[in-house]
């Protein structure tokens, strides 16, 4: 199979929990990994809150704009689950109680408790294809390129193993990390910017964390190339090593 | 002083290293917490790559609609540093280099030391605050209702103090969390939908957490009137105990 150079996505996350500070989301950096590892580029990530008529803007802002979008949130049986009926409004289509998930959500809740409430999770959007949930049966959905998955880590990761294998995926981006040699950033920024600007196929980053009283920077090298990424990381590491000889001598 | 009932909030997280992966964003959360706590509420979150024109699109659509943007990200000294200069373009303002940022950068760093590329640290709108960095001297800035700070957590924590002071801030909204006493979702989600739709003023969720194979839920009031929150979160918690205790009759 050929693949197509590159496949992009967006991630929104959905909850009023988020913006609140009450839950520290933990989805879109596993999304990012994922994503990454499969060769789909993450480009875009938006966290909304609990309001119709803002996630059915950013529903249709980004799935026109990205090859795939993946939400997380909003999928349960309580009032505040509104996530199915606003991807429904977006995709203009309507909002049915769909038997296949009637009849997974009987996997797990016995006949005489599937009330009104549980019986929301099988709200689907018609047309869509349901998401395996393996833990707690109630499906996510796949709708036009949107994929609409649990804001519960667990499930969604569960969610996103199920509809992987059925995601178009690009050539796979490879990273080479080049630890920094105890250099600050502003003294090999200049080079380094010369290497990115002679590469621009390839995307060069610095990035520094500061820990006990000072910074520990690294460089990173992604591309599509892996011979390419392994001959400019090679070169930016030998470049940083007469950088950090000539400070030593300064010194 | 009388306050404005709400103030709200955007967060933009810039920088590519988010979307691949290699770097977990703690920065949302943490301005999500400390807005809560003085008054503002974050409405909306985005994360965007180090690509100008999706910076200064992002920045443009979050200041128009909210009555501040944070950012975090992209002010070093490396090439792919740009948001100081998509912030100026969403502004349309220029880009000076900006003595007080000069002098700032000289109490940290030595005059022979000061290249060209540190003194990219020092370019900054025309107009722009200077928001002061106690860690790394390097200044953040804040143009119009946008505050323009570091990625590195520690830095934009220390920022973040520098601002909060100046901030126009809201009545702060409480919050009260009642456990939901083993119940599942489904148990209660229609009670509590009743009680939401009673109270508008209020923001009611319930958050499932998965662990050890079962849900762990737990209810969430929150409002401005902290009697009000008070009085229903009680309401919610009578509620569930009556629940839960029909539910061990009938087992």
């Amino acid at each position: 199979m050929t693949k197509a150079a590159s496949v992009s996505a967006a991630i929104l996350v959905i909850g009023d929990e988020i913006l609140s500070g009450r839950t520290k989301d933990k989805n879109i950096g596993y999304i990012a990994d994922y994503l990454a590892k499969i060769g789909i580029d993450l480009r875009e990530a938006r966290v909304v809150g609990d309001v119709k008529s803002e996630i059915v803007a950013a529903v249709n802002a980004l799935r026109s704009r990205y090859d795939y979008l993946f939400t997380t949130g909003g999928i349960g049986p309580t009032h505040d689950d509104i996530t199915a009926d606003a991807v429904a409004a977006a995709f203009g289509v309507d909002i049915i109680e769909d038997p296949r998930a009637i009849a997974l959500l009987l996997e797990r809740i016995a006949p005489e408790e599937l009330n009104e409430a549980r019986r929301r999770m099988a709200r689907i959007p018609r047309g869509a294809a349901l998401v395996e949930n393996r833990i707690s049966k109630a499906p996510g959905f796949w709708i036009g390129n949107v994929v609409v998955m649990a804001g519960v880590p667990a499930i969604m990761q569960s969610m996103l193993d199920h509809v992987a294998p059925r995601l178009a995926t690009g050539v796979r981006i490879v990273a080479q990390t080049i630890p920094a040699r105890g250099l600050r950033e502003g003294d090999y920024a200049a080079a380094l910017g010369d290497v990115a600007a002679a590469n621009p196929e390839l995307s060069i980053g610095s990035y520094p964390s500061f820990r006990d009283g000072g910074f520990h920077n690294e460089i990173v090298v992604r591309g599509r190339d892996a011979a390419r990424v392994g001959e400019i990381a090679a070169a930016i590491d030998a470049m940083l090593s007469r950088l950090s000889e000539r400070r030593r001598e300064e010194i």
